[in-house]
């Protein structure tokens, strides 16, 4: 691994994080809270770092799958690992590992908590929280991407490792532009809602704090209540928005380009709906026929709320769903793992996936009946290529893999009960934030061991960077210096 | 497809059924109980129609993957269908539902039970009920293949829809004589295993209908108390067996071949015991320290006996393991996925499909690190071919499939805590027999309604016939009387 690039972009990740910090002093600085120096501190402690890394550009300048893989996962960790820093000087979050499990919770848009009253911390720390969630939910490279111009050769390796989805999703031929115009679209839904939350009547600062965390589909609160306390009105725009972020951002890209039929027949989003409104019907009835909620409008209400929250990822909440009939629980424990649409900002295993190998499970079938017949499998009128069907397959055996072991090892960390430990794990890797039982709606995860807390970070990170980047930290091979064979290889093949 | 064959092969089925059923009524002879011409009533009924069936043999002797995988599917569930009858004649199920449930879960050696009181039921009846495990074990259709000289071209298609596994386990180039091979080694070591139990003092029916159990990986007990009645060397023999049943069967063929290398090289046997020995270790320090037994050596065994129930998907109990702390449940609830080894009498996904996944995903590794190389997976020394390694690939996407889709049903059916319907599907899509909860070691599956049950025997033919033959049965296609150019394809292939 060439080690000096990757350690040169760190150093240009800390100078954004530094940046990034110094939005929660100006926040600190309107409400006039002296949390904001710890801020300030981090932030200046950032762009120190950065410039001292980054003063010499590095000669080797190859740069390859390796490199993007392990700079992506690095890149994360710090962002994580720097970011908690303030919770800690603020005296937000006296615990550090605790500030770290919160931070990655924040950046990987999961929303998982370990603070019991979050109205008890500062403006500027709810800030942060929040907005670690808007820089996650696109993602840190891409923003880097988009605004730093960067030489040629290694932008797709790095885009390739952090974005989600079976397929990176090249909108133009320049991977620049494509940033640029993700990030538009990214924020100008962002301003949307917020503006119509401040219509709503909600506060300038719940309005602009929870369009980050639906932006992102990230899920922390600023309120002790959740959602609960905003009207249903604003509710309702909440969940339309969360819905709309759970969209693959080429739609959108389309919409722009005024391509409406093209954008119309995308099947991860044909797909991506068909799910939601299946399962908001069903939670429904179910809230209904158990008296849950007695007037209708009201179940249909929640159930809209909570499908749209947990399909994307987010795990807003406005009810505690832990208490819900056992149907409505299971349809979300199954949306969990499913997750949104490729090139969204939700996470999960994603919709196209699922639709992918509910392909190939087809195609098998007719081979099987057929044993010599040729059959291409079919995704948006073009045949899905061999390998694309290959490497869906073996991500989900990995998917099942990090589950089990995680599940496995929570189990040794702590003793608990099984809802608690298997939608613990479920909720961190998936990205969504809150569970059953104990780490429900209503609970948190200050509670487990430093072990679990370490492990379900590792699992929001492997599950926001697809698996990989996270994995690729294992090999052996990776960190050796002298990697010219391996180099060679790669070179000749690009 | 070819109706006329498939029909003509339900009657063989159904003479082998009566005699069967006919060994039954030898054992309520003996016992002089009046039950016994309930099944002398099934048997007779059975003679007759097949019989009447196989009168003429069919002209048309096209015979191909749909026929193999149809066949299979409709002869379990002619099995299941009739097997009950005697149960509800007898009065010792009176729901012929509930039978149903109770003979399917014999057959496919699940081992589920709606009974509340297994010892209240005729001696002829808990024989049958045996007896279904030890039959369903090594597969019907593998007997009818031992013992009837059928026309050539079908039998390969006939057992590899029926045998588990990856890849089928063909020791010898004849069909038939690898089919009377695995008999006589399954036969030899179920009665090894009965003789050495009544050395330990257990009654003749207690031994044979329990030897009947752990060869079929099934799981029936004959008394209330499940195994924990018997004495700790016969509790000890039992899971020796019960582990030596989920092994490979080829390892044994190698074996009395004294291919001695070739037996202890093989990578799935190897694995299959690696798992065995970390999860009792594992089991047993946890089971230690939270002092569920005092002794290590009591601890010991009680792991060790549920360990080879539970990845062997035999299910057979000692303790209620449902009081087990988390860690220990968390470990079963894994084993009951992974399951033993394909060729073997025991269900679930199957180590050795474990074992290629894990290889493929090291291989996605070097792939996604070196883009252009060009990489084999091996196994046993032989580089496993791309179609097995998608076959598996899109097995794991059918199981997770029917599995979520299972678990999202059962919630529709019946309203029933998280725990129990997670489990409850998961112990019969495995074939396993007790889950947690309320269908935990000391409960059954009674209260279910009437769907859940139906469901659940489903995912029990599902599970031990290996997903495809059950769902051929929802293609349309495959009913199709005149299928000549799908048939003209399949043919120009053979």
């Amino acid at each position: 691994m060439n080690y000096r690039i990757v350690i040169y972009i760190q150093g240009q990740i800390l100078k954004f994080e530094s940046a990034f910090l110094s939005l929660s002093c100006i926040v600190a600085l309107i409400y006039r809270e002296k949390q904001g120096f710890a801020y300030l501190a981090a932030a200046l402690a950032c762009l120190a770092a950065g410039f001292l890394i980054t003063r010499n550009r590095p000669e080797d300048r190859s740069f390859y799958a390796t490199e993007g893989l392990v700079t992506v996962a690095v890149a994360w960790l710090l962002l994580s690992i720097t970011g908690a820093v303030p919770f800690v000087l603020a005296g937000d979050i006296p615990d550090y590992i605790d500030a770290v499990f919160e931070t990655a919770s924040g950046f990987t848009t999961t929303g998982a908590s370990i603070l019991t009253d979050v109205g008890a911390l500062s403006k500027c720390g709810l800030f942060w929280r929040s907005f670690t969630h808007w820089v996650g939910g696109m993602g840190v490279i891409v923003f880097v991407l988009a605004v730093l111009p960067m030489m040629g050769g290694y932008n797709m390796h790095l885009m390739r490792a952090e974005s989600p989805g079976p397929t990176v999703g090249k909108l133009v031929p320049k991977m620049r532009d494509s940033a640029k115009i993700l990030y538009l679209i990214y924020l100008a839904l962002t301003l949307a809602e917020s503006v119509l939350l401040l219509l709503t009547g909600l506060p300038l600062f719940d309005a602009l704090t929870i369009s980050f965390g639906s932006a992102g589909t990230g899920g922390f609160a600023v309120r002790s209540s959740g959602m609960a306390d905003y009207s249903l009105l604003s509710q309702g725009i909440i969940a339309v928005f969360i819905m709309m972020f759970g969209v693959n951002f080429n739609f959108y890209y389309l919409l722009r380009g005024k391509h409406w039929k093209d954008a119309f027949k995308m099947t991860e989003v044909k797909g991506y709906l068909i799910f939601i409104a299946g399962s908001v019907l069903l939670i429904t009835a179910n809230l209904l026929r158990y008296r849950i909620y007695a007037h209708p409008g009201r179940a249909f209400h929640e159930a809209f709320f909570q499908v749209g929250s947990i399909i994307t990822t987010t795990g807003f909440a406005t009810a505690d769903f832990n208490l819900w009939p056992g149907l409505s629980k299971a349809i979300l424990f199954l949306l969990m793992f499913m997750g949104a649409c490729a090139g969204s900002t939700g996470g999960g295993f994603k919709v196209s996936r699922v639709l992918i190998l509910a392909k190939s499970v087809k195609q098998e079938i007719i081979r099987l009946l057929h044993p010599r017949s040729v059959i291409t499998v079919k995704m948006d009128g073009k045949s899905l290529d061999k390998d694309t069907v290959r490497q869906v397959g073996v991500y989900l055996t990995v998917y099942m893999g990090i589950f089990a072991a995680s599940f496995l090892l929570i189990n040794i960390f702590d003793q608990t009960d099984f809802e608690t430990s298997i939608s613990a794990v479920t909720a961190c890797f998936n990205n969504i934030g809150p569970g059953f039982s104990k780490v429900g709606p209503m609970g948190n995860y200050a509670f487990l061991s430093v072990p679990s807390k370490l492990l379900l970070v590792f699992d929001m990170l492997a599950g926001r960077l697809e698996l990989f980047p996270m994995l690729v930290l294992f090999v052996p091979e990776v960190w050796r210096k002298s990697r010219r064979k391996a180099a060679d290889n790669s070179r000749r093949a690009h």
